[in-house]
């Protein structure tokens, strides 16, 4: 877009941030996962029917593509900030949004390990302020536990061992099915995940193939299931809470 | 302790390190909770039966009250460090334990929303460094399932919720009962919790009471067992860990 | 790309971040358009004849969207890092690929008011090693001033007034005309450039298009002339000093 | 306290923040000896007769353990921030009370070296603002000549000795006597005290004990004047001072 | 001055800020040269004939002497902060002026390298202000491409090679003729300069002598020509822009 | 100097860097007095007979004119960094040096309030080695207690009070009479001065003249007095440390 054709949306548009992580996805996922889940569910807003209001006020800013993703350090491919490097990127993005006139924002992140510097980034924009709204959205905190019991029994390992595994590997065989290598995922020995974290992380805690659960299972029909849900959950509250 | 205590014990020394935060828990518990918790759980260790030899081993330093509770923010009581301020009190405090030669250290948190910025510490403070071994440890991440569910049963609210509710009242009466004021302990109206965040925090989302649910069937025999989950999980991993 | 697929090459690899901005580009280019030059340019060595051995190590990495464009902040559709915040960002991502053993990195840049910040994001990365080597390059510095007599003659603004103008517009052209709005490339009144700077930027010094120059007389061919000239001379110079 | 029962005082309600650090302190006295009398002292304020109105509305936050002994860093059990990472402690916590409409601070110090970084965080925190009003103390300023002259006479090291020696040795054997290991208060040899600094601190310019001046002829008495010095000077001050 | 001078003349005054660099200027001119011909410079103001009004009203502050000078680090003798030390200097010092009520600042800079930086420190000071006016001026910037051609004609090696070169060496035997060791101006062999950087600098790029270019040619008449037309220049633009 | 010169005396050299402040001193006193007498000390260390060796040796930096002076910052004329940027500037300055090689540095201060910032710019640039030597001076802290009762008795007001007042009025009579404008050393009525501080710093607590203490009875021979015992006890040590 041309900076006129944003100045001409300005009155109602709202500003949507994508954010996932360059990281390490097993040997089936590209390392760019996060980013493509999310980015994927924004774009499928506009084909959602009736959330052509929503939608047409929703203007994608460039993504966050590195964020935080340290514990994923070890392997190669994995691009990192530090925390508080994310959390001064976060906050240069929106105050600046808030300098031009545009103060409706939405982050829709879609990687765990960065989610308290992205808020932290909000809070200090924000702080103060009580003319501007920002929403910051976890994707997955909008599949409800029906949903994942209907799909998974017993076999769902939790969704801080989904990394690489049953969701994540579905919803990519839902939006960009090119690019998983399906035949590779084989997520091998898994360790039995640590109730704690020890620091410099052993080798022996962590699962060789970056899997952490296995993905066996996963589909495109179950990725459909879950971006939809997402997508479903999330048009209302746009339009109810930027009105 | 005076230094000279401090060194004749540097050999097999562990430091532990208690945070919590300074931050509103309803009508009926202190806002210190989260790190009364904590420190009640270290305690607790020495009093485990066969647990003498890690007892022995642990130093507990002096705690960190303040920490991140900027959900928080808006009752009175609340204290807060910015989300990269913490990190750095994370990151020197430990930095300094190495430059004393002091390379094992334990982390033991009673407040989730922190929990990043600490790690971030650990981490900065740890980079490139192989001859040091820090473990960092959230209490609730010791407590079975099978705990919860035999607890609690179909009361349970998720871990989320648990704020001045079931699990942090049952233990504080088990704790440090005269803290207590049960007889306030009305939840009120509670809000339906939201799937995602809104910068500033509309009024309309927060408990008036401060509580994130109710914690009626609360008790000190609940409390009791639930530290001494923990206790009994966490000695033989520190022993293993820091052998 | 999979970290299985990055770790194959790492031997010989050469990591490529190319960096431009979000940043107004007059009624006719989009905000992105420093970006995409050097994503193109980046691209082009592939088809380069002879460059396959070059192109062969190179590893795009995610780009830079979001650099630091203060000058254009006062038009809608700019955003800005800090530039504190621009060189960590650059110091970050460079520390952690050389934490990973990749030790010999690419910056191709397409914006010049980010460039010192980017510089001193390497220095702090680099200092102190002689085991890493770390290129950086803007596109413009390879542009003889013959190519540019041959090409603009007297039309020639300077390249500090090529801002969405003759060369910008061009390239665009060649290398992505479906984003050039050609018919609305009208610079309208452009005040003669200041030899200082004013803060606050007073209204009357800024170009109302956001054009620092016409653009008449660009072309697709020009661009391709640009590109090339780029493009042959750096893939020589990659070849010889990651050698 | 309950943030209920904090929100009940706040119209009059003066928060106190005492500081000291976590510092190695001789052979006899606990590392914590400088926040010990600190908070000694603030205890006391309650039992002057007379101060009630000061004391009822002073409320006592969550003390800084740590702070700034970089001196002491060569001795095991000190534990340390970096300069600025104090200041921002205390910003932080000072600014979170102004946001909560708690306007009026008090600071009462028990160690020098950090005394500038505590000011500096003040400073940041009230800059700008003619609505709030914060007091800082070093408890050893409001201790007079005379009373020194009187208690000491010749043996008087001068303030920057006093450190685990005459004063601090009295003082915690009047509040704190059970922390005292009084038979092990041996100075040994102190080095003449420099009139500069050497970085890094040579071995020979520290008195091995810890001790920077003997303490023999402290006394629980001479704490009880020391200590009702501070408290009778402090009391009208606040008085005054907060109206 | 002492503060009440100051103080008498703040309604009209302008503060000015003279920046350079403490760097390499080969074997013939001191390290301190950039900042010397600022500051000679900014005293010919006084003495150009009719600018008494802007002369009078200008204040010189203390000058910047260390910048950022990172390309000459490997020179002994080259001095430097990290660029977000510089650009907190001058945020610093801007916000200061700010803060006493003087609002109107020229920036008179000497090296290019810690131009970026410099700007920064200014929008960290100014951003959000209409109240206050900063003018930052590059002395090169003032010197027009005619006056160029007539002085050096065929030998003008470009603005980026004139370090300790022509122009500079001109200026010095100007201003300052017994702080330049003429004989010793001997370029040596300069190395074709590079269309890009590396990290780290290797050392076949850098001029043994630390000249860029040569100064053959340089003198006190140029030097005359070059400061008359920097001085003329500014004057009328000053008196313009702070009336 | 040019960077040969240093080059040529780097085997032996000590660094000298001289700080000071820029400050109201009162009607009579230029702002820049705390520079000004530390470095007419450092001027005199040539002149004292048989201190060649040391003065041979030092070679002085570039000064610190700016540091941390927020006492005075309600006076005009008064210049500031916040402490971390000060802290920022020593340690960038100090660990360039060491980068060149220059491992033996003297500070010498003239301003009290910016000491702990500097000594952390020490700190954090000296943190873990061993091969280099720094030295830290306060000019103030070589002149014994018998000086100072022999030349002023009873009117000796406490060093902290010695502010544009006895000594600094003395010193600069005797360094640079020039610059002292005797007749108007009134020092008007002075607050008495509080053992604790306020922000924002009420009027009524700063002497309007700006001076702590009357300067009555200062005199160059005075003045003599105390640089000659700072510079003779300086030698020796410098002598002996950097030996």
């Amino acid at each position: 877009m041309t900076w006129k054709e944003i100045e001409a949306e300005r009155g109602e548009m709202i500003a949507l941030i994508v954010s996932g992580s360059v990281e390490q996805h097993g040997p089936h996922l590209p390392t760019g996962t996060d980013l493509y889940i999310a980015m994927g569910m924004a774009d499928r807003i506009a084909s959602l029917p009736g959330a052509g209001d929503v939608a047409g006020r929703l203007v994608m800013l460039p993504p966050l593509f590195h964020t935080y993703a340290k514990e994923s350090d070890g392997w190669r491919g994995t691009l990192n900030f530090d925390g508080n490097t994310l959390t001064l990127v976060v906050r240069d993005i929106i105050k600046g949004l808030f300098r031009q006139g545009i103060k409706k924002v939405v982050l829709l992140n879609g990687h765990l390990e960065s989610y308290s510097f992205i808020l932290e980034g909000i809070e200090l924009a924000a702080e103060g302020r009580d003319d501007v709204r920002v929403m910051s959205v976890n994707w997955w905190d909008f599949i409800g536990d029906e949903l994942i019991s209907e799909l998974f029994a017993d076999r769902w390992p939790g969704w801080v061992a989904e990394h690489a595994a049953l969701t994540e590997t579905s919803i990519m065989l839902a939006l960009y099915p090119d690019l998983v290598k399906a035949d590779l995922a084989d997520a091998g020995v898994i360790p039995k995940p640590l109730p704690y974290k020890i620091f410099p992380q052993p080798q022996e805690v962590r699962p060789p193939s970056g899997m952490y659960a296995p993905a066996e299972g996963a589909s495109a029909e179950i990725g459909e299931r879950l971006v939809s849900e997402v997508v479903k959950g999330l048009v209302p509250i746009i339009r109810e809470r930027f009105n």
